[in-house]
């Protein structure tokens, strides 16, 4: 088995601002932080959010709209290599204002609210590379 | 930019007494151990929980009561500084037996199982101020 | 109180393979890299989900299957003790294709996806005994 194991880096806790998008802004955050690997979560509430869900068939991501605000109720994921950079997955459980409850990648949300905990690690950072299986950018298997 | 990166302190594994409220509980534990800063995270279950759903426009939380028991699937949340104390804030996703989901921010519950993990953070403690925008106690911008 | 802190111990990532149960999984890693006690969390898409729906008053749990695929959009857990041994428990919420969100106890799902973030923790790891008020298997209260 390949090396799985890190290091702790810094540990993060931040709001990004309003208006900007969720996974951009983690993005962001991340380049200017030098954080390379590690994982996150998000709490506050967003609007206009897009979810995707994985066709596990053809490995193609249904993306969905979320119309209106939503709570924020539940977002992780992590940040890790993938081809020269770096790249953001966030899984988030949102609910509007009637307690409907929406789940799935987060694909894009513009932020109202975002309150960050990012715990980077340090190590031999998993590369995503596109899986010959599924289609999918993967880390190698354990 | 402020200052966003913590060392981390230490690290938690408790259960909460059943019968008591799961935010007053893991307020408590935090005054007990000095956590003044952290993110915890929380499964179990519960009895008469209530929710909060954000207003976006009003700033103003709508209070939805769960009658009956709830299992407690996703539970996570950070402590932080608020005024001259620190103040607890938690999020939840919450099942009941017929596999009903409902999310949101999580204001009371009473604690039938309660297993919590909290990660101390130590450095300058986010501090919760009105933001004048949303009328939401928020931390600092980053 | 008896001593509820911990050191964290090492910091893990990695993907379980493709048509391994997800809880199997995650016990084997724990067993191969000596991960006496810690926390997870996993993202990624499965198949033929079992959650569990906690009956409070007899302590039993429901056994609900989820056909089909599913995302596995939040899914958190722990790593203790129990018996001459220890036990994962996880948690889970989870998506279709439609949108349709499921919770509770992740009992069983085939993995398609499933990518990993374990923090060890050491010290005096919580031991699960059979509580005689609940039937449930819980670590000692705080």
């Amino acid at each position: 088995m390949q090396t799985i194991h890190f290091k702790r880096g810094q540990s993060y806790l931040f709001r990004l601002p309003p208006g900007e998008d969720l996974v951009v802004g983690l993005y962001r955050v991340c380049r200017e932080q030098n954080i390379a690997c590690g994982v996150f979560q998000v709490h506050g509430a967003v609007r206009n959010a897009t979810v995707g869900h994985m066709d596990q068939e053809s490995g193609q991501v249904r993306r969905r709209v979320l119309d209106g605000e939503h709570d924020l109720v539940q977002c992780t994921g992590n940040v890790s290599s993938e081809g020269d950079s770096f790249s953001v997955h966030a899984y988030a459980v949102l609910s509007d204002r009637e307690g409907r409850v929406a789940a799935g990648k987060l694909l894009e949300a513009e932020v109202f609210v975002a309150e960050v905990f990012c715990q980077e690690l340090r190590g031999r950072v998993p590369v995503r590379t596109q899986d010959p299986e599924t289609g999918l950018s993967l880390w190698p298997p354990a």
